[in-house]
């Protein structure tokens, strides 16, 4: 098959990009405003995955983070298996604040649901909207957050008809402040321990989706295992909190985190100084996205350079620290893997079981 | 012409409301997932506007809302006239947030951006994109909030094509914890301050644009005062957290507030006691919603029961503040009136000049 690439998909970040960089100097702009609080924001979270507001005896730590299209992939299988998938789409929902909001040390405390849908109707399909419902619950209990309250909003004529565009906003705190995580601890002789992905999670939707209309049997298609390609692709995001809730009673504050979101393993290199991320080992790659690289024609490039490819989460600590965080990340229910280190050297991540290097100029997340 | 109620208008509540009441029962049962990180839940918060969590020496309030689809009308508006309107769109979905979270006592800190188009050509209109970020940042810094971030995801196939999704969530804290304002001290004797609003705000919005589809120049209608309908509607809303810090300063500490957004002045009777709230003095109409009102064929009690009929926002104060208040919010720039008084008596909501009464059964916004 011929290759498809991310502006085939439908999404070209030379579009989005510019007016993101005009809302981040505007954005960075207001920050004095805090003064009239007796409040000051913490600069070194501006272009990190989660806002932090210095209070004084705490830090307070907020973010909102949508799906994206994944809903997609639920709405088209459930029309080949009758399940409807969505406890599965709102724990990725909350995934996508909750493994944010973590990266920079806060406890998870409440999240809000924004659920717009593309008119009353949406509400209407009792067992869809009860999935809808229970999954986001469960994923709030996992996290041992509290679902504060939300939106639900109709809005044709916005939303297209018959879907719904999702999105969790998160806020935390960070408590004692030695938790903050924003990177000045990060160095040479750290480790990288990676935590597991379940699947896809959702980022590189896209990319399946174009791949799914292409296919003669689309979502219906069989991965060598059995597996449905759209029940694969729904496996539901890995929540992390278990796990740096986990680190903190056991002492461990990581020097850094990343969560490996759109641009994969470049999103390794995220943090503002130079180093260079040198990897060892490699976790085993989820089924769906060895079918979902190769179906695509994606060579080991393009698929880390854009896909999870099996590490959903990196935690960067202290080397003496490293086996065991992956122990404790273990205990709370995730695999890990002591997979690199962190060396003085040019802005790079190195995978080296496959002789790929990705440059600075490959990520572009600052303005 | 003929009427145009709600169903119409494509919102209807009876089929969105099911979904809310077991979604408000989930969040409820996840409040004890607090007590792991040795906080609790204010469970009076529940219902209220904002949601709000004890965190010993203070309160956190959260909350996330959406526009709406009021940014149809700045689209269809631009059609005509060559302007954006989204910076005042900007300052809508803004108001949106932060007039509910300070409802609570919260003091603003921090907003996050939900902004999802249909498509990543969206943002690559210069203007429009420019007049957003302006409009955001304006509004940030008269509500003297930190914009900490936000989302631009491109949702094609989510989002309608060459629209936009808005939301804005905000974080708040209640500092001094004597500032929380969730009903207690509500009682008979407390005088209503009722502030101004600009025009629709940001609800009854699909009622204005099945109006427009009806208008034989649709936005472009004047109204007597010569301006353009379109327009008109477009007036952005007014951000009430100026007037409730001035407040705080001046040391008046409201009994209760109302935003009064859908279901208009049935909204005033939203605390969960049974208390008559009768008004003898009602605030000028806006343009806009005489006309809208005369237009759809509304009477008083549709306009009254949907629109924000020139009052934004109610205060709920002691008697002897009230006059106090009013001057308070005048200085802080917003127009105020010394308009009601809470009484004994069964839940409803009196208008004397209008010889009209809402009651309880008009009402059902909590599980």
């Amino acid at each position: 098959m011929s290759k498809i690439d991310y502006k085939q998909a439908g999404v070209d970040y030379s579009k989005i990009d510019p007016l993101k960089i005009l809302a981040q100097q505007a954005a960075a702009a207001t920050a004095g405003n805090l003064a009239r609080h007796g409040l000051h924001e913490v600069a070194a979270s501006r272009g990190e995955s989660a806002y932090v507001v210095d209070c004084g005896e705490f830090y307070l730590a907020s973010i909102t983070e949508c799906l994206g299209t994944k809903a997609l992939v639920a709405d088209a299988t459930r029309a080949l298996t009758g399940r409807t998938y969505y406890g599965q789409i709102a724990q990725d929902t909350i995934a996508m604040a909750i493994n944010d909001i973590v990266t920079v040390g806060a406890t998870p405390v409440s999240v809000h649901a924004y659920w717009a849908a593309g008119g009353s109707e949406w509400f209407h399909d009792a067992q869809r909207a009860k999935d809808l419902v229970d999954g986001w619950r469960a994923a709030c209990d996992a996290c041992g957050v509290a679902w504060g309250g939300g939106e639900t909003p109709a809005l044709a004529g916005v939303v297209a008809n018959d879907r719904i565009d999702l999105a969790a906003s998160c806020v935390g705190l960070v408590r004692p402040k030695s938790r903050l995580t924003l990177g000045d601890r990060l160095g040479p002789g750290d480790a990288i321990v990676l935590l597991a992905s379940s699947g896809i999670h959702a980022n590189g939707v896209s990319l399946a989706r174009k791949l799914a209309e292409r296919l003669p049997a689309g979502y219906g298609t069989k991965l060598p295992s059995g597996a449905l390609f759209g029940e694969a692709l729904l496996a539901p995001t890995v929540l992390y909190s278990p796990v740096t809730e986990a680190l903190a009673a056991a002492g461990i504050v990581p020097h850094y985190c990343a969560n490996i979101t759109g641009h994969g393993w470049r999103k390794v290199m995220r943090h503002g100084n130079a180093f260079t991320y040198r990897f060892h080992t490699l976790p085993p790659v989820p089924e769906v996205l060895t079918f979902l690289a190769r179906e695509t024609g994606s060579d080991d490039r393009a698929a880390y350079g854009n896909l999870n490819m099996g590490a959903g989460f990196a935690l960067f600590v202290a080397a003496a620290d490293a086996e065991r965080t992956a122990m404790v990340a273990e205990r709370a229910g995730v695999r890990a893997f002591v997979a690199g280190v962190v060396e003085a050297g040019p802005k790079q991540v190195v995978l080296e079981p496959l002789r790929l290097t990705f440059g600075a100029d490959d990520l572009h997340v600052r303005a």
